[in-house]
Parts: C-alpha cells; structure tokens; sequence
C-alpha cells in the first residue's frame, strides 16, 4: 500500500546543473537549476526552467543562448552558492574564483573549471507555469580530456555529476557501476 | 583546454524512469525513459519525451494522463526490459511479474513494486522534433512507507533510484551523501 503525498515537485533523481548566460552588456552569469532535462534526440535538445523573477531569465530572452555546465563533487559548494544568490547583487565568479569562457558556437559563457559543457542555442520558449521552460538545441558539447572514458565519451565516474533530492534538499554523489543498457534486461522473454 | 565532442544528447545525470499508459482498450502498458525532468514548480509539473512511433505515445494522446515510475536498483533488469520492447508486440507485466494499479486520480496504471510513483495530467504537448513532449500536472505522488525518511519524504537512499549516461549507455547506482542543498554554498560569500 503505497501511502499519499500530494501534488509535488518530488521525483529523483533529478540533476544539478548551472546555467552559463550574458546578460544585456556582456556580463556573465550564471545559476544553478535542478528543473531540467534532455528533451529530444534529434535535434538533439535540452530542456530547462527558469523562473520570470531571475537575472538568467531576461538573459536567455534576449540572447537566444545559454550553456549547460556540470559540476564535478569537487565544486558542490560552488554549484550550490550560484543558486542561493543573484547576479543581480553579486559578481558570482569574483566570489567564487571561477572562469567564464566565451562558447564558440553561441552567445553565452561556459565555466572552464566543469568537467562537461553544453552550448545551446534556444529553439523554443514554452510558458508552463511559475516556471517557463527554454528548449536549448545542443550545438556542441565540451569536456574535459581528462573525464574521457571508453569511446572517447565522458565516463560519468570521472565526471563525477551531482544528484538532487527535490523537497528533501540534499545532494548525493554517483555510486557504482549498476549494469549495461539496452542489455541487462534481455534476460527477461 | 576542452574537447568538441559535437552535438549530442551527453548530459549527466539523466534518470530512468518508467513511464504507465493504458492504451484504447484498457490494456496497461509501460516504457522506460531518460528524456525528461521535473519542468514546473506551481503548478507542479514533469517533462517526459516521447517518440511518436512508439505504443505509449498515442496512449498518452488518447488518455491525457500517465504516471512516471521510479524503479529502485532492485528492479534495473525489468526496467532495462521495459525499454527494450514494445506494448504493441508483448504483455510487459506477464513477461516480469510486475504489477499496473488503477491511479487514483488520473487515467493510467502505475507499477505496485515500484518504491515512487507520480500520476499526471497532461496539460501541455510540445512537438520538437523526433520527440514530443508531454507536460504533465503531477497530481499525486505515493510512496511505500519503507522508503520515507526524514519530514515523511522519501529518502533517495532507500529509493535507490537508477542512473542513466547517456551514449555512454551505462547505469550507475545513487552514492554517498554530499551535503544540504541551499546550504553548503553559504560559506562563499
């Protein structure tokens, strides 16, 4: 007997990611974001949403752009400041001592300091509710040589993502290798 | 120095998730997902992507309704399987044991064994490219009693929820904790 807990945002995983934006004169910003999620596979896409009230919001709209960036564990703290503070009051690279990268394909910054980027550039705007979600196409993805695994794809033990538990408000690391997909379920006729 | 990897759906972490649908005739149907995420806040809303080839694409259609299914560790190898064949061609219950309930409040079927399930109303269809999106209302979200833990939420490490990278193709179990969300960032300043 499953027990009710009413409408809520409560659905793990859920990821962390920060949103890399310029705004109107050219000043970085970024912020983190926990509503989101790769949308369609070709173009290939990604979805995120942003509140109407944030310094990102007005930044997207107006430059049609912006990059998703992974944190690795080492830059939990980091990730988690960029969501509890605006760039509206606050310089949030002089605080934090990390770098914005001008993207080669759109207009909108990357942290060199994450192990894997994204550079997107928007495709679709759809008002939901509270929250407005932007459909990004994925025009390049970026990483470090360093997190590269097999196949020359990320290894996602290297890249070390963080994972979010909305409403419990906690963060957990990866753990360990569970099986292949599109393969351990063969078993099963 | 990063390296170009191309446009590719690589973003870590993505979930697994199972999504329910009964399709015209009442049979319930199930299919795993990575494409989607949680899209609003007020009112609560997750994003799921979906082919338009697919059997639960025109359930969803039909019944306006669905239900996300998070499978815990225990239950991969079923939802490994899930994404491996098609309702038009099996009986994906008979063929794991698993068991579809009646929602309370939306017209789909979720999984009994499954630790967290959220029922949807679709409120919003985004076409985008090879897939569509389907916006849903969560309307309720159940939880066994054996995987609450704190203020009554679930406890992601009793849930146990699956991660998917994406190209990579692999999954990986939750790890440790980390820190408090909204918290561990206060330092920087």
């Amino acid at each position: 007997m499953k027990k009710s807990l009413g409408p809520k945002t409560l659905l793990y995983p859920t990821p962390v990611w920060v949103v890399g934006t310029y705004n109107k004169d050219g000043k970085p910003n970024v912020m983190t974001i926990a509503w989101g999620g790769i949308c369609c596979s070709k173009p290939p896409c990604v979805a995120i949403s942003i509140r109407k009230a944030t310094h990102s919001y007005g930044n997207i709209v107006e430059r049609k752009a912006f990059t998703v960036n992974v944190p690795s564990e080492a830059y939990a703290k980091d990730a988690d400041y960029f969501g509890l503070v605006s760039g509206k009051d606050v310089d949030k690279f002089s605080a934090t001592g990390l770098t914005p990268i001008k993207s080669d394909l759109v207009d909108a910054p990357y942290l060199k300091e994450f192990p894997l980027v994204l550079e997107c550039k928007v495709i679709h705007t759809f008002e939901i509710g509270l929250h407005t979600q932007f459909i990004g196409e994925i025009l390049d993805v970026k990483a470090d040589e360093s997190v590269l695994g097999e196949k020359g794809l990320p290894d996602i033990e290297k890249v070390r993502p963080i994972i979010f538990s909305p409403e419990r408000r906690v963060y957990h690391k990866v753990g360990e290798y569970l099986g292949d997909a599109f393969s351990i379920g063969k078993g099963i006729r």
